[in-house]
């Protein structure tokens, strides 16, 4: 029997799959560019993000079961998952990471060729946006709230966040350098996990201590997410399954292996695993999250 | 002596200059990343997106003269002129247009390579919305008015606007489509024209009616913007000056001198420019407006 975590896991996923579908169907995208656009956002990612964006909600209090697809908390969580879409499509060009594949399949670029995948990337990025003014014209009493979401999002993602690390994470020149590691990584993939822990948060009215937990717990479990990560990359499973094509080992790029190798990676993973459970265990109804911090950490195990 | 419209011009000129200079110290971008993006943004365009954007406010009653940067206005306009940069880097790359210059210096790619161009339009479409949402959260009394000029400027950039319309010039593949082209470009140059004359509109509160004298206007000058660009590329002076390198000529996409010729689209660019002063005859003050469409034309004579 499936345990209420799986459930509730799966709830978040397929609610982020109906909310992204109901965005695409709001625009009418010429054909070409559509299918571009869809093959990788619907190419079966795990949508950790809404998932966290979402969960973070109910923890505090939210109820999504009461909730259509063009409401504020499920417009934030797609918006972050087409921002995620678009930088992997253009991680995976290739001047940048030139990766074939991408969760088994070809990339957008092996599929639709390198310009229509930069202007899908492009599309995604800026349909992120659409959907979040369109959320605040619409919700003119919340909208103060949602333009504070938005613009965790926009700093995230831009050229303070996820760009700056995916910019240092490009000239990193296979360095050794522990600090340089930990910046490219709390920018390129911490920053996006960071909104999505937050932007939830901005939409219920919580105290500054309670807002700063949670962003340490955002920040603990995009470690722990990176360093797993890169662990699989190195000798998990889902790397057979196409989801690189090891070029990151090749290129000879910063992960946690390549800097602390494996049995330091392990152990600095469980280490910051116990402390983002910390972090959030002050927090009733906490128990989802602690158990994607645990899920998370034994994808390695 | 110069004239008053020359002095003005350059006056919006250099507003714009002055707010993208101050959007860009606000945020503490990695070097390498912000010599990227500043290259292109300050690569002495003309700004005539800003300065139509200003010029239109101002016609409806605003006055510059009273702003600082940071004020809705000036943002909006600076946010269309990142929005058209990030454009132009991508268009410039190899498997797109495939442009060694841009404005008589090598293109973004060209200093600084493919992977960096592209991040660095990536950074720049972004910066363009962070700087949207934090206008928005710092003007609260107006937060209604700039979120409709913002969602505006997002749709004309996006999937159904500006990426439209650069999909279809992508493969046009030398047709001879008279309905083609005037699609193609009425979303890839005319979305942004759009939004730069209707965005200022959004800030007062006018009639309907007014509202869509201007949206016909801006569709005319859109329209005379992209035929005398393509004469200008076909006979012109700047073409000289490295605007492009003729690769569009080479590669047959569709321009309205491949479609009519060149005396047809003289004589189209007459008539369009004839018939945007008329949109705007009946506003108060609209000389500024009407002489920049007499400049638009004149560029080809």
């Amino acid at each position: 029997m499936r345990d209420r975590f799986s459930i509730q896991l799966e709830y978040y996923k397929n609610l982020a799959e109906e909310t992204l579908d109901s965005v695409f169907s709001a625009f009418n995208i010429p054909n070409e560019l559509n299918n571009a656009m869809r093959y990788s956002v619907f190419a079966g990612g795990k949508r950790l993000r809404p998932s966290l964006c979402y969960a973070v909600w109910e923890m505090l209090g939210g109820d999504l079961s009461k909730t259509s697809p063009n409401c504020p908390i499920r417009i934030l969580g797609a918006s972050i998952e087409l921002i995620h879409t678009y930088s992997l499509i253009h991680d995976d060009l290739p001047c940048m990471d030139d990766d074939d594949f991408r969760r088994g399949k070809p990339s957008n670029h092996k599929m639709f060729g390198e310009a229509m995948a930069i202007l899908a990337g492009d599309a995604l990025l800026n349909l992120a946006y659409e959907n979040l003014f369109s959320l605040c014209k619409n919700n003119p009493f919340e909208s103060q709230n949602i333009i504070k979401a938005a613009e965790l999002i926009a700093n995230c993602a831009g050229a303070t966040g996820m760009v700056a690390g995916q910019t240092l994470d490009m000239n990193s020149n296979n360095s050794n350098d522990k600090k340089q590691l930990k910046e490219i990584h709390s920018l390129k993939t911490g920053m996006l996990i960071r909104a999505s822990v937050l932007c939830g948060a901005f939409l219920h009215d919580i105290s500054q201590e309670c807002f700063e937990r949670l962003d340490e717990f955002a920040k603990d479990f995009g470690i722990l997410f990176q360093i797993t990560d890169d662990l699989l990359d190195e000798c998990g499973e889902e790397a057979n399954l196409g989801k690189t094509t090891g070029k990151d080992k090749a290129s000879g790029k910063l992960t946690y292996v390549s800097v602390f190798g494996v049995e330091v990676a392990k152990s600095k993973a469980n280490n910051t695993a116990h402390s983002a459970k910390e972090r959030i265990a002050g927090f009733e109804n906490s128990e989802f999250l602690a158990r994607l911090v645990d899920e998370t950490l034994t994808r390695i195990k």
